[in-house]
């Protein structure tokens, strides 16, 4: 038996609905240590990785390790029966060919409950990049994040990424003109939880070229969380992690216990060599030629 | 000479917006106990009963019986002339080609006024379906109304509704799985006007199957009250019925003078035997195989 | 060089939205004493004239006199780089073939800029109407002239403007029927801002025909300003102008200081002489025949 159960429905709703962009069909992956799920997107560019941790949940027991194929766009209409007020439970007996959905809302005596029939789903493995060695690592708003990459996804393909010491740059290069964002490295404000600064920890400066619309895919998860890391190294995945906070009503955010996270990873593209050459400022950035692949690494362990 | 005075327009302007899904052209009866229409949907499955007393009105006059020929679509771009503060007056001279509506806002001098040209409808003289004896009679909110039908309209065309003394259930078997939507009966809250609670008399368990997409039509009109009332018997049509409330600025909706009423039926699905034995429980709801109609009475009164 | 530094971005953002469905490209034409545009639409039936004075500006430079070819579309899409804290800076090098904006937002350290390809535009030499003898002139607010207008759009091309001491009407006259919206002076409200009241000063009462979709072009500049003035003549073109404010956070709109101002024009429709001879109030307005244009008046200055 497979039983989860979740204070507020409206946090897990989030998490499905920020993968339904990149993956259409994937395994959640069950066992003693909570939920997790890895996935590359339909064109095998980026990849997603979720884990749900045992203790974030109200009650969870998970009898034997299985895994549950599910659809994506039907495991999101589920959802759309959960309302703001609503405890949800997880539950799979053991060998059963459904995963059922039950939504409770205890003040108004009701109850949704949805089965739905699980799928066969060949199991890639997957490898996630290691990232303890990231030239460099921001922490900042999530919000920002999303508003920064919906912007520049107007105005081309690509979006280009520089940090130092001074700052982050979004750099983009489109059919009407150059334009960059720069976010300079504060402190948040200690009175406004919302308010996480921009943190930048820079081993060397890093300069990559990535296709916006995976991260605009990715942002997708921003209302989870208050802040996002991005962590850069030179020729090697960007890793866009997002913590998966669940929210007690009435206590401000960032007191909130960790459900888990989001960690998105997305390889930059094969840009040709004046790319690292080029001056950040003066913003002459050649369109890049191609795209590359995140490369799974088999069976290594994150 | 017919002049129907209305404190808030937009009351109004709701009722008819909550219409238009349902019938594109209606016999809008008028005699001196207020306005009243009934009307098949295009299809002749459902049913619109709709009455607005006299005694609703700042002022009502009305010197003979008459029956005006309205364009649904029509009515609905007038009332986009509305705005939140206006009364509506409702003209009609004997013998007249046309219906007037004045809109006012006294505060700004402001005066919207539009005659439409009346139509010739055929009359169709209709029954409606006597509900005295009811297997059983749920109140609840009218929100929670709109909801349910709401969300269950994405997993089927159909929806089987269970009640008995425990609660009511709304039942769907679509494509993607099974569930349902249960509501147990309690009370409401004493201090929140808009907790109405769940109210369920039960003089025989009843389970029937409806096309969800007319529900969907009916819950158009949950804005005009706090409540709902559904009446359900078996092999009859299901009466779901909404109060019609005028809400006075600034005072709360429960205690606002009640206008008239919208009642809508809906024939059940013919179903085959096996429904009636289905227990709700086990959800092993077979999908039912035709559409019945609402068969109206001729000439009798409700 | 150029430069000219704005406190709200959000200011000129509007400014530029609110002309884009009616030019698709224009030269802004920049001196010592601010910017200013002035170019007929595409259809050449309406005109749009837009100032804005160096003095309502943070900080002004020109050093001389230039004409920069802008595309509308891109310069909205990089205004959407700009949120509400942001200031904005235009800057333009004296030679350059590009146009450059700069938002910077201090609070969070976040700087976004993008520089715009110049466009080559044929200089239209166009004279505004002069409109020191209009028969009407009426001041109310910008709001109601949106809301009359997008109304009135529904029912007809047309919508036909009867000034006299007694008010403004606005009356329409479509297939579905015929209705009209009558505006009567009164005093705005001292104690509320946003309540202009309705200012009629007639030298001869109007009644002209207009095209009801330029009008609803115009209404995009509402949302600039509180109030907004109509003077029409008879057979002349109606000028409608918006004063454009730059609200100063935390302070009332009214005591903003004056930024420019934006003034449409409009030719009226050629209607046959039953027109003048129609009372306003029998509202049996004949659909007018065809439509005029805007005359320009060469280099005569406003």
């Amino acid at each position: 038996m497979l039983e989860a159960r979740l204070q507020n429905a409206v946090v897990l709703k989030r998490v499905f609905e920020a993968m339904t962009c990149l993956v259409s069909e994937v395994n959640l992956d069950c066992d003693e240590t909570g939920l997790k799920l890895q996935s590359m997107d339909q064109s095998h560019v980026a990849l997603v990785s979720l884990k749900l941790e045992d203790v974030g949940f109200l009650h969870y027991r998970c009898d034997r390790p299985r895994s549950l194929g599910l659809n994506m766009a039907s495991v999101v209409k589920v959802f759309k029966l959960c309302s703001g007020q609503d405890t949800v439970s997880v539950q799979n007996e053991d060998e059963g060919d459904s995963i059922t959905f039950v939504f409770e809302n205890n003040a108004e005596e009701k109850t949704s409950t949805f089965s739905l029939c699980l799928m066969g789903i060949e199991q890639e493995s997957l490898g996630v990049p290691d990232e303890e060695e990231s030239d460099v690592v921001i922490t900042f708003s999530a919000k920002e994040f999303a508003s920064v990459v919906n912007n520049l996804k107007e105005f081309s393909d690509s979006v280009r990424i520089d940090v130092d010491k001074n700052g982050v740059k979004f750099i983009t290069n489109g059919d009407i003109g150059r334009g960059q964002i720069v976010l300079k490295p504060r402190e948040g404000n200690s009175d406004d939880d919302l308010d996480v600064g921009v943190d930048i920890k820079v081993n060397h400066p890093v300069s990559q070229t990535y296709a916006v619309k995976y991260l605009v895919f990715f942002s997708k998860a921003a209302s989870l969380s208050n802040s996002c890391t991005l962590s850069l190294t030179a020729h090697r995945p960007i890793a866009v992690k997002f913590d998966i906070l669940d929210p007690i009503q009435g206590e401000s955010r960032s007191s909130a216990p960790k459900l888990g996270h989001f960690k998105f990873y997305l390889a930059p593209k094969m840009d040709d060599e004046e790319v690292d050459n080029m001056a950040a400022d003066d913003m002459q950035a050649e369109e890049p030629k191609a795209e590359g692949q995140v490369k799974p690494e088999e069976d290594r362990e994150e």
